[in-house]
């Protein structure tokens, strides 16, 4: 009993000292006039060719930046330094999450005239939806093959996103799934998700989602101004 | 420095005490003659799926039950039990992975005349491999849609596994996924690696999986004779 107590009280010590310096990320990118986004998903759900999609039809009109969250390896920070983007890789040598104190230590290389951060978590349904990391808003990706079964399973990522974006939906004539079905789920638990059906290969979803991220970030600086 | 410390030891006390009580249900499951396989995964890459087409294909000559963590819902021990299985579900309402003490909890109610016990982890490629349930044999699943670059990624739980399952693999002309790159890759991490290809479509690898079982189940049975 003694050590189960410990262990909550550690646990609300980690959380509550992320909930402060994430506190002030906050303050520091909504002062830049940054809108930062959280992507939450397991591996290989496309949160990295996602970003990349979005990149391309951004890049030429916003100052871009991401961060690339992983466990091992700077693959994904490799995949959008190609593109011409400013990318920082955090590894995280084993931990299953970001967490804010890993952002603040590099916080100081982010400038301060970009429009957007991207901050692609580690790929895990689970734990990263505990951290807050100061965003402005968070995306919890669920792709086609995964199945449609998944928010009610997972919930936690679908109850602290603002939006939730369905992936790989090119793969639908193949797969069971049935997009009706997991958005309604999906809204059962948070009916305030923005939901987008994407995919990467046809390009459905992209625009769309770029409309809704500039009107996020005019929003943004509309409170600043 | 001292949280961190405080943290550090924490963590080592909850897997010390984890890494006693998978022990003795090791030394359990070993005398009573049972294969226990944890089945570890991202969610959605098909391990519900995989145990009911193993499990089709042995459970009229063989004991079979299955363990199903889950962080919420039922679902999965529901589709066990549809196939006339005995399932029994640990939630861990919150917990992104199965440690040793939730299944002490459930131990007494597996009957000691199983063949094979298998344990479903929670749907994170992440966590559960730190975390030692006292099983003869760890599967790791990645399914083609989650992409080929996975292993160097998440290498923990290909470190700690000792069969490596590549699921859905009828979807290998839809996507951009090298078997042989990411076998080669797996191996590098861990060249003990038993390395199945699999579709629960076509039944392509299930077979080979069931002679690999029935082949361990042997030889636990030959070292108690």
């Amino acid at each position: 009993m003694e050590k189960v107590k410990k262990e909550v009280l550690v646990l609300e010590d980690i959380l509550g000292s992320n909930k402060k310096i994430a506190g002030a990320i906050r303050k520091k990118l909504l002062e830049s006039g940054i809108l930062a986004v959280n992507l939450l998903s397991s591996p290989g759900s496309g949160k990295t060719t996602l970003l990349e999609k979005l990149s391309l039809k951004l890049k030429d009109r916003y100052q871009l930046g991401v961060i690339e969250g992983d466990i091992e390896t700077e693959r994904d920070a490799e995949r959008i330094r190609s593109l011409g983007l400013p990318a920082w890789q955090i590894t995280t040598h084993g931990a299953c999450h970001l967490e804010a104190k890993m952002l603040a230590r590099i916080f100081d290389w982010i400038p301060a005239d970009l429009d957007f951060l991207f901050i692609e978590n580690v790929g895990n349904l689970v734990c990263p939806a505990s951290f807050d990391l100061g965003e402005s808003l968070r995306f919890v990706l669920l792709s086609v093959p995964e199945g449609d079964d998944k928010p009610k399973k997972y919930p936690e990522a679908f109850i602290t996103s603002q939006v939730f974006v369905i992936t790989k939906c090119d793969l639908l004539p193949y797969l069971p799934f049935d997009t009706d079905r997991v958005t309604a789920e999906a809204l059962e638990i948070n009916p305030k998700l923005e939901v987008f059906r994407t995919s990467a290969l046809t390009g459905e979803g992209i625009e769309a989602i770029c409309t809704f991220l500039e009107k996020k970030l005019q929003e943004l600086r509309a409170k600043n101004a």
